[in-house]
């Protein structure tokens, strides 16, 4: 019954893509306005049915920073409304071209931009998600199939109204966005085989959600791992430099996958930087942890277990490691990082480019925080996530990154012999 | 047990591909022209291994295209030679900076093409693949664990033994080509679930065991799926030229994935072309299907099934029908086809262009025949399949498929606010 109806979502979101596929700009354009507008007028229904979610959410014990995630209100809709318009301003990708070869028989061959299709996001708690992913999938050509949390079903689908009410407002098929209705677990397993109508599936949210759709989803998934991000500090580092780069990484904002987690440092300034760092670390609040060499040097640091070098803490934590050099710093961060956003802290251009080079990670910093990684930092616009994985999309991804290409072939009658 | 040694294997793999990460493209060269010398030393005990396969294969039943795509001999060790010299002559796509920004706060960002890492290929019977595929991954940077056939054991395993022996040669890890020696389907389960080794898998083979490998993996895969093609025939196509693209499409080498399966033909030309391409696909050997519109013109057409209109039939069959108009066209084919390559034949440029635009396939050609997807036709080299995805590669899928990218961050100690 329910594979049967999500098969059948899946379906019109399909149908309503093709009308996408070929949207021209302007319009796309307008249809942004128009779901901006709409989140303005349409406050007051978004806000009600926001407090009933926030109602339920307390009768079941959430609190803390769940809450807060749920959480929408004039100011937060606002900036919602905000988001939508500067993705009006970002160029539409599709029908750029990319290559351009003409071949020895004549055939003029080019590579042009197209949307991805029909794209299925799933995602947890923040309804905030709900917009910004369409917005951006719609701007790209694509239709998109949106699944949320169950704590934010109402919110969700009063944001739903909006979007829908857009499209069919400027003469777009509403189902361009079309919305799991379901908050069963087994929803999220039957979207997962919508090869046929699926594209894509983008997956926001816990490590847990995301290992749990790699493993049953026979759509293509772009998965946003998390962040275990190391700043290496150098023999030649300036240790000034150093000290302002690690506290910016570890507790700008910690909550975030491209804080920092762990601290490796060159044991020639080992015993020179490390109790500094770690009393400036210590004075804004965060836990220190660290290796036996750390500890030799600053002796009431919490002894890092094993464990501690995989794990993303998303909190004021840091654990800390004396390496031998920059080839053990490179190596110990392939190995035990998760490929996300990694730093060295030098003044040796050498040492510099063998990091840059060899740390395999989708951004490679050298002085300076690995707080940049996010799409408006690099210039790039909003951002629908931060890829870790190698394939189609790998750090900030944008709206380029939801599209795909095709090949472009215009002839005068060549047959191949 | 089993689980264990494919996890081991995958592990050695990944090692090996950090040694291949950085390798310099002299290197990498120096790596291809020792395979290919050792493909010509290595010549009789290859062929040795290749007779064993042959032998039982032949006591199994095997016979015919299989038994032919299982052969090896003196012609086709040379050619797969020729063909990893043909890849020294390519470009490495490896450290191409494809995009440099440098923003208002100083930093200066570029976007570099990296190595992929750790690559699965699950094939079937050819062993051709052995070489063709390893050689195309190693000079991408990439470290490759290959599978294939349980046919072709004695022939892979000899392969092997010559791309290993030429990476020791050249002074790199010999496991930057691990091969899988089972030959259980179970082995390729396993392969499939080692995804912190395994950075992508690409499979090549039937649709079945493509879709199996889709279903089961939770390592990220670019599947080459089927190739159902189009030619459709405008209104105001040239005949002439319709016909003979519709022939080649079909018959120049129909057991091909660009072949074309099925011709659509707009109505107000049904009439005066069909009954000349159908007597000329028949005189080649091909057996016409049609719809009932078609059978109106041409009676002893064999009635077409609704089946007719998905299958790829890699053989001298086609399926005809008749449209209303290029809109007819686009949907039939977006519907029905597999997004691989179809072609419009037409002199209305209005039409040309709608085709091209709405027709969502890897390859959309205008007065052309569907057979020239292909790496070497389209000027990108060799290529390791033809990608029928939209994620990371569509269409011939060439050296930089086989790379990711990542961002390079320099500062000067730049913080976030």
């Amino acid at each position: 019954m329910m594979e049967r109806s999500i098969e059948q979502l899946a379906r019109t979101v399909k149908a309503a893509a093709a009308a996408m596929y070929v949207c021209p700009t302007a319009r796309k354009n307008r249809l942004l306005r128009a779901i901006a507008t709409r989140l303005r007028s349409a406050m007051p229904a978004v806000l009600a049915a926001n407090a009933e979610d926030l109602e339920a959410a307390r009768g079941a014990g959430l609190a803390g920073v769940l809450l807060d995630r749920l959480t929408l209100n004039e100011v937060r809709l606002t900036q919602m409304a905000r988001g939508v318009r500067d993705v009006i301003g970002l160029p539409d990708p599709v029908g750029e071209i990319t290559e351009t070869r003409k071949r020895p028989n004549g055939l003029k061959i080019t590579r042009v931009r197209v949307p991805l299709g029909a794209v299925g996001i799933i995602y947890e708690a923040r309804p905030n998600v709900t917009v910004d992913a369409a917005v951006l999938c719609l701007k790209a050509g694509n239709a998109v199939l949106l699944r949320g949390g169950s704590e934010a079903i109402r919110t969700n689908t009063a944001l739903v109204r909006v979007l829908r009410g857009a499209l069919e407002e400027v003469g777009l098929p509403a189902d361009a966005v079309g919305f799991v209705e379901s908050t069963d677990r087994e929803a999220v397993r039957q979207m997962l085989k919508q090869d046929r109508s699926l594209d894509v599936i983008i997956p926001r949210g816990s490590e847990q959600l995301i290992r749990f759709i790699q493993e049953q989803s026979s759509v293509p998934v772009i998965a946003h791992g998390e962040g275990n991000c190391h700043v290496y500090v150098d023999a030649s580092a300036d240790l000034a430099m150093a000290e302002e780069i690690v506290v910016n990484a570890k507790t700008q904002r910690p909550s975030v996958c491209n804080a920092a987690e762990k601290l490796l440092i060159h044991r020639a300034v080992a015993a020179k930087g490390l109790p500094r760092i770690i009393a400036r670390l210590r004075s804004a609040g965060v836990e220190v942890r660290g290796d036996e060499r750390t500890r030799a040097i600053v002796p009431d640091v919490i002894a890092a277990v094993g464990e501690d070098w995989e794990k993303e803490y998303l909190d004021l934590i840091m654990a800390v490691r004396v390496v031998d050099d920059v080839e053990a710093a490179i190596t110990h961060i392939n190995v035990h990082g998760s490929h996300h956003s990694d730093a060295i802290v030098t003044r040796t251009k050498r040492n510099a480019d063998r990091f840059l080079r060899s740390v395999d990670s989708a951004a490679v910093y050298v002085n300076a925080s690995t707080r940049f990684t996010d799409g408006y930092e690099f210039g790039l616009g909003a951002e629908i996530g931060i890829s870790t994985q190698k394939l189609h999309a790998r750090g900030p991804m944008g709206l380029v990154e939801l599209t795909s290409t095709k090949f472009v072939v215009q002839g005068r009658g060549q047959i191949r012999r």
